[in-house]
């Protein structure tokens, strides 16, 4: 059926109400949407499939790498400032998918942001670090065939910072982050060494590098690109690519997940915690069961949907079903909370068993002894 | 007769009329009068017994040092953009200086901050940096007691330089640069960290540090002090300490020496052009022989008279008797132009024949092959 599940229902299960504003905000940009690509992709993922990433920049490039069998690569990182939750985990998911696609794979741990933004020592960060690696590892992340760094040791990036630093105007990292000190600016260069380390002659040279991120990332990919550009002559760069997912909204309904609202959960949380979290989410039903019965629910506003829609309900004929059961008012948020809950304590328990084979591998990896 | 030359005369030959201003612009910002301290310094400087050393901030430390036999560092660095000059020749007598007073002595190649600020390729700093550690060995820096580096290269400093980045608001920034690009702004936290790096471990831990600078560089020694104060709890530092010099004029007379108005030379220069731009400099001089004669000369706004009292003539009794004879009218601009030129001929010639022999010992330091 998919992806042009649109075809069978007059609605789409993989959209949301926000899709409208992306579009109409970040066309603007230069941002291409992902759908006119999707046929062309050999083995989408999951994300792409229900059009949870919904733009990129460039990812022609990246296709006609893999159809070639050209070496390409992907990056992307974590601010190692808390543990994985739902939104970690996707950019997580993505990075392995490229890596089973065939990208060399670049995994950074970006604890010189997690200073300078979060004020999180290197010390602390190690710790993180490491806990966040295993997370990878428990998800499937092929070490041998990974390249897994902390911003801090990797002299190679930090170089890079210092060569883009005389072409990083303060205008531009105000209209990045508004006003703030030197570190965070400091921060934005070497993320952007991040980006093109892949391209450095140590690994292979300039190549195109997809970096999967959230849309609330794109100034960070808008502003890479153009270093890349300035920096063209003296290494050669090719741009990097992107592809831009939809962002989680809060469990209480609210667009973002935030760590003052308590509004998520992450792998980290008792059992009990994700449960309850879970149950008292806010959902998209109606004010009684008989108008819920009658009206069917709103699975585009519900942030349960959402959990199953990005994470949780694997194959797209069960998400169909939950989406139609929902709207037909077959499905109650009583009953669609418990299955839930159900899914969700299995993928943690399971996660947690893998997990804890990796910490060692992990704490090697980052050359920890 | 020194240091108390104003008793044996009017008016003082190691002044200048830009004296009153500094000591009226810079005495809101902190800085101390170096005179009152000069009596206690074991063995003054050049610098110090002739004024031009007029302010410092917490040089008692050193002086306190230097008493009691303890360890004490000194650093200094040269932004490897030209030749040396008779600029960057008094940094580098004062280092020198200090390291003969027992310092721990540090010279830093300011590469990064070339890139920044001149857009100097590090491979052009490297040959520059070659050239000038050459000069300072040629001057008597004694390498075997000297930690001579490239800031590119130092990765402590740049670990540094991340670490007080958190501390560095815009409007700090704003206030050393103006408006200008990251690049800069962080090769200024780089510069904090060549000031502190004499006080990490591996270099024996916190010890007071004396930074011997133009006014013009006051900024950074404040900056640098401000971070010590707020990183003091991480690394026990001990605020640096600095010595402030007078800046020489331009050989035309204007206040500071500019590459754009070409109003000075180079050790590199040939001597045809050294002659050349002293015979053309600036003087003191009246309009006529026989008004000067009359009136004297007025060595305080003479390019020749000062690089004569910063450099050339080492004997205090000697200058002394320069100014004298040019206030009364008995030494000419004309004579007194010979006399610098026959100096300065001498000393650059053997300062190149000195030279030639550190080019490959300035390679072996800079760690080139």
């Amino acid at each position: 059926m998919l992806p042009d599940s649109n075809k069978k229902t007059e609605i789409d299960p993989f959209g949301t109400s926000i899709v409208a504003d992306y579009e109409r905000l970040y066309k603007e940009f230069g941002i291409e949407p992902f759908k006119p690509l999707l046929s062309k992709v050999p083995t989408p993922s999951f994300y792409m499939r229900r059009g949870i990433i919904f733009g990129h920049r460039d990812f022609d490039r990246i296709l006609s790498a893999m159809h070639k069998h050209e070496e390409f690569a992907v990056l992307s990182g974590i601010k190692p400032t808390g543990e994985f939750h739902l939104g970690t985990l996707m950019t997580a998911k993505e990075i392995i998918y490229f890596q089973q696609q065939g990208a060399q794979t670049f995994y950074c741990i970006a604890d010189i942001e997690a200073y300078e933004d979060n004020k999180i020592s290197f010390k602390k960060s190690e710790k993180i670090a490491v806990d966040n690696v295993a997370d990878m590892l428990a998800l499937g992340l092929d070490p041998k065939r990974s390249y897994i760094y902390r911003q801090s040791k990797e002299i190679r990036v930090r170089d890079l910072a210092i060569i883009f630093g005389r072409a990083a105007t303060l205008a531009t990292m105000k209209a990045i982050y508004g006003k703030r000190h030197i570190g965070l600016y400091l921060s934005a260069l070497v993320q952007a060494g991040d980006i093109l380390l892949p391209q450095l002659e140590s690994f292979g040279g300039p190549k195109a590098t997809v970096i999967p991120v959230g849309i609330d990332q794109d100034p960070h990919i808008r502003f890479t690109r153009d270093l890349a550009q300035r920096f063209h002559r003296k290494y050669n760069f090719i741009l990097p690519s992107s592809t831009l997912h939809k962002l989680m909204k809060g469990l209480d309904g609210s667009p973002k997940m935030s760590k003052r609202q308590m509004n998520y959960f992450t792998l980290h949380d008792s059992l009990e915690t994700i449960k309850e979290r879970i149950s008292n989410a806010f959902t998209g039903g109606r004010a009684t069961i008989k108008e819920q019965r009658e009206l069917g629910g709103i699975p585009e506003i519900c942030p349960v949907y959402e959990m199953c829609l990005f994470h949780f309900v694997e194959d797209d004929d069960d998400i169909v079903k939950i989406y139609h059961d929902c709207k037909t008012g077959k499905l109650l948020c009583g009953e669609h909370k418990k299955q839930t809950i159900e899914i969700v304590l299995k993928f943690v328990k399971e996660h947690r068993r893998k997990k804890k084979k990796f910490i060692d591998k992990a704490r090697e990896v980052l050359q920890l002894e």
